[in-house]
C-alpha cells in the first residue's frame, strides 16, 4: 500500500504489511508522545479537523498527533455551522476546505460521506467515522493495542484468542477489528453476545474464509483462556421490546468478580470508550480499574501514536521525523 | 491608505491604489499557500477569530491565513458563548478580547456591528461580515478572482464586462464588488434580476456616477459577451409571494446547456458560494463542474492570499514575508 | 507551596509567600504580554482547554496565555460534544483527556467537578471556574490588580480598605478575593449590599479570624476611603420577589456621579465583568470609561500574565522563560 498523499477511508484497504508499516512507525512516535523529545517535522503544515458530528476524543486525539508532529489545527465543530446546512454538496465543501489544508481528518454521521468527500478534497482525507460504517484509525489503535499487550504477555497476533461481547450487531469497532484480525494466522473468535444482537453473517464470513476458529454464544461463563476481552456497550433501545432487553439485563456486564471467575489472570479487558459508568450502566465496572489488565486507557493513548503514523505516512514525513528533532524543557509526568 | 495599523471594515475604505497594493502582495503569497515553501513572518503573533456568526468556509479562511504566515489562531463561535448575551456592550467585549490578541477577524449578524466593535479594540479588526452591510474581504477576493481570470484570457479591469444575475438586491456580495469595479475605468455592467430583487438605487448611482455603462434587464438570454458571469442565489422566500416566485423558478439557474447557448466560450463563471446543489435548488448547476471557466474554486483559494495579504498590511509585515522563508519537507499536491 | 506538577483547584491552597511567587512570575511576563518580545518556552507543549461551560473570556485569556509561552492549545467547547452526556465518569474523561495534552484548564458548571475531574489526571489541571465553588484565576488576577494598582498610588496591600458592592451573597469572585485578602495585613472590608445579597458567613468568619476590620451596611453612602471599589452585578432574580427587588433598583449602581460623591478620587474601580451595558442595568455605567481609575480592563489585560504565571510555575519553566527568547516584527499597539 502507498500512503503518502492517499486517503485512510476504510480497513479494507489495509494488508498485513501495510498494518505492520503503520504500527512500525507508530512505535517510533512513543518517544514524542511521552514528551521525551519532541519533533517539527510537520512545522507550518495545516490539518483540517472536520467534526460534523461530536466525539471529543477522537477530534481531540488527532488533534493532538498533529500537533505532536509540529503541525498546526483548524478545527470546524457541529452540522449547524456548516454550508452543508445550506444545501452545499459534500464535494464542494471538500473542494472548498482542501484548499485551505495540507490533510483533513472528518467525522460525519453519514454512512459514506467521507469517502464522498474525498472525492472531492485535493488533499489526503482520513476517516474519523462515517455513521456506522467506518472508524479506521479506532481498529487500527485496538489492534496495535492488542498487539502490544499481548507483546508484552509473551503471545503475538497469530494465535491469538480474543473475546468479543456485548453488541455485535451494531458495534461498528468489532466489525472494523474482527475485519483486520482475520489478516493474521489461526484466530480464536468467541462471540458473546444476546442472539438479538449477534455479529452479522458479512463480518462472520469474512472471518469464517480465511480460516479461523468461531465460537457464538449468548453465555459469558466457563474458565475462558481469551486472550483479549474485548467488551462493548449495550443499548438498551437496541431491543425489540423492554421485555427482551430486561432478559439480558446485566449478563454482559463485566467487573472484577466476573473476571476473576470467567477470564484467565492475564486476559487484556479492552473497550472501544467512552464507558458508561452510571450506576444502572455498569458495562465496565469501575471496580476494574485497578486491574493491571484493564487495557482501556491504554488504547486512548495508543490512539495518539497511531494517528501520528497515520499523518507521518500519508505526508510522506515517517523517515523525516527525528531529522527535526528538539528538547522538551517543561514538566511532563509521562516522561517518567 | 496606510494599512498598518488600520481597521478594514467597508469596501469604502479603498481607492484603486490601496486595492492594487493589496492585490500585490496577494500575488507574493502564491508560493505560501501552494506549499512550495512557508514563512514564519508572524511567528508568535496571536490572531483572535471571532464569529458571532457560523461560516465555516470564512472562518478557516482566515485561520489558515494567519497560520501560513506563521502565526497562532484563538477562536470563538457562536453567541451563546459569549459575554455579548449577557449584556455586555460590544466596546466592553472588543476592548477585553483585544488584549488577547495582535490582530481580530470578526464576523456578527448586526450591521453596523463591527465598526462599533472596532472603536473599542486596541488592535487592528478585519470585518469578516457584518449582517447585510460590508464583507470586504469577499469583495476584495471577487475582484483579485476577476483580475487574474480576466489577465488569463488577455484582458485588464479597465473595460470589462461583468453580468451579475439572480437576487441583486439582498446579495451583499455583489453590492461591495460594484463598488470596487466602479474605481475602475469603462466598465459594463449587465444586471439580471427579477424585478423583486433588483439592484438597490444606492449601488446604481455608484455605478451611474462613476460613469459606467449599465442595462438592467430580468431575461437571461442573447449572444451575450460578458467577460464575467457573477452568479448569486434566490431565495424563494424574498419575494411577496409564491406565485410570484414560481414566474421566475429556473429562469436564472445557470447549467453548461444555458451558458453555452448565451454566453461566450471564455466568460468566467463566478459565485460566491455556498451554492445550493440540492436538486430543486440548481442556481449553478454541478455539470459546469467540468467547464474550465468555471472559477468558483479559484474564487475560495484566492481568499487565503487577499486574506494574508491584509493581515501583512495591517500588521506592517509585507516586505518582512520572504525573510523568514523555510522549506516544506511534507507531501503536498498543491505544489504541482 | 510546590508548584510544579500541582493542580491549581482553590484559593485555600495558596498562603501569602506562594501568592507573591506568581504575582512575581506575572511581573516577568510584561514585556511578553505587551509584545515588547516573545518567548518560545513551551514551544511544543500542549494545553487543553476544556470549557464544558462557555466563558469567552476566561477561555480565551487562558488560551492566549498558553500561546504567549510559545505552546499550543487544543480546545473543547460544550457539554452536548462531550462523552460525559452518554454517562462517561470525570474520572475517565480525565484520564482519557489528560494523555492528550500537558497542562490542562477547565471549567466545570457543576461545583467540584474540576476536583473531581483532577484525581483522573495525569497531567496538572487549573481551575477555571466550577460553578459557584471556585476560580481561583479569577480571585489571583483580581489581587494582582489590587496590587498593582495601589502600589500605583503608593499603597500596599497590607493596610488596604477595600468596599465590595453588589450581590456578594452569590458572586463568587468576592468570596475568594476576601479570603485571599484575609492573608494580608490590617485589611479594612467594607461590605455594601441589599440584607437579601449579604456576604454569607462562612466568608465573613475568614475575615474576622484574621482579625480585619470589617463594615456592613445596605447604603452606598458617606465620603468613603477606600482604596478599591469592587463593584458586582445584582441579578434581580435573586430577590425573593419582585418588590424586595424594586426597593433596591439602582441602590448599587456606580456612576461618575456616584463616584465623585461616595468615593476619594483615587478611589480604583474594579469589576469581574462582564458588566450589563444595557439601559436598564447600569451596575457600572459608560460614563465611567474616562475616569482613569477604572480598573475593569486592566484587570483581564492582568489575567494573562497571572495566567502565563501559573502556566510557567506548574510546568516548571519559571526560570525558563527568557533563555527562549525571540524578537517581534509586526505591528502592536501594545508596545507603545
Amino acid at each position: 500500500m502507498k500512503f503518502e498523499g492517499s486517503h485512510i477511508l476504510s480497513v479494507n484497504q489495509f494488508d498485513r504489511s501495510a498494518i505492520e508499516q503503520v504500527f512500525q512507525v507508530a512505535n517510533q512516535m512513543v518517544p514524542y508522545a511521552k514528551r521525551q523529545k519532541r519533533t517539527k517535522v510537520l512545522d507550518g503544515a495545516i490539518m483540517g479537523n472536520l467534526f460534523f458530528e461530536p466525539s471529543t476524543r477522537t477530534r481531540v486525539s488527532f488533534g493532538t498527533a498533529f500537533n505532536l508532529l509540529g503541525g498546526e489545527v483548524r478545527e470546524t465543530t457541529g452540522m449547524e455551522s456548516s454550508a452543508l446546512a445550506k444545501g452545499e454538496s459534500l464535494f464542494d465543501t471538500a473542494r472548498v476546505l482542501s484548499g485551505y489544508s495540507d490533510i483533513i481528518a472528518m467525522r460525519h454521521p453519514q454512512n459514506g460521506s467521507v469517502a464522498e468527500f474525498a472525492e472531492g478534497s485535493r488533499v489526503p482525507v482520513i476517516n474519523g467515522g462515517d455513521g456506522s460504517n467506518e472508524h479506521p484509525t479506532q481498529a487500527l489503535l485496538d489492534l496495535y493495542t492488542i498487539e502490544k499487550e499481548i507483546n508484552y504477555h509473551g503471545g503475538s497476533l497469530d494465535g491469538l484468542h480474543i473475546a468479543m461481547i456485548g453488541d455485535l450487531k451494531f458495534g461498528r469497532t468489532v466489525h472494523s477489528l474482527s475485519k483486520l484480525l482475520s489478516l493474521y494466522k489461526n484466530i480464536r473468535f468467541t462471540l458473546i453476545s444476546p442472539k438479538e444482537l449477534a455479529m452479522p453473517d458479512s463480518v462472520l464470513s469474512v472471518i469464517e474464509n480465511a480460516g479461523h476458529r468461531l465460537t457464538i454464544t449468548d453465555q459469558l461463563e466457563g474458565n475462558m483462556d481469551a486472550d483479549i476481552c474485548y467488551q462493548t456497550r449495550i443499548q438498551e433501545e437496541r431491543f425489540p421490546s423492554q421485555e427482551e432487553a430486561n432478559q439480558y439485563r446485566g449478563k454482559f456486564r463485566l467487573n472484577q468478580q466476573i473476571y476473576t471467575k470467567h477470564f484467565q489472570s492475564k486476559t487484556v479487558i479492552m473497550h472501544p470508550l467512552p464507558r458508561d459508568s452510571r450506576a444502572e450502566a455498569n458495562e465496565l465496572d469501575n471496580d476494574l480499574n485497578q486491574n493491571p489488565n484493564l487495557a482501556i486507557f491504554r488504547q486512548t493513548d495508543n490512539g495518539v501514536l497511531v494517528r501520528m503514523a497515520l499523518f507521518a505516512l500519508t505526508l510522506g514525513v515517517e523517515n523525516l521525523v527525528s531529522q527535526y528533532d528538539c528538547d522538551v524543557h517543561w514538566y511532563s509526568n509521562k516522561s517518567k
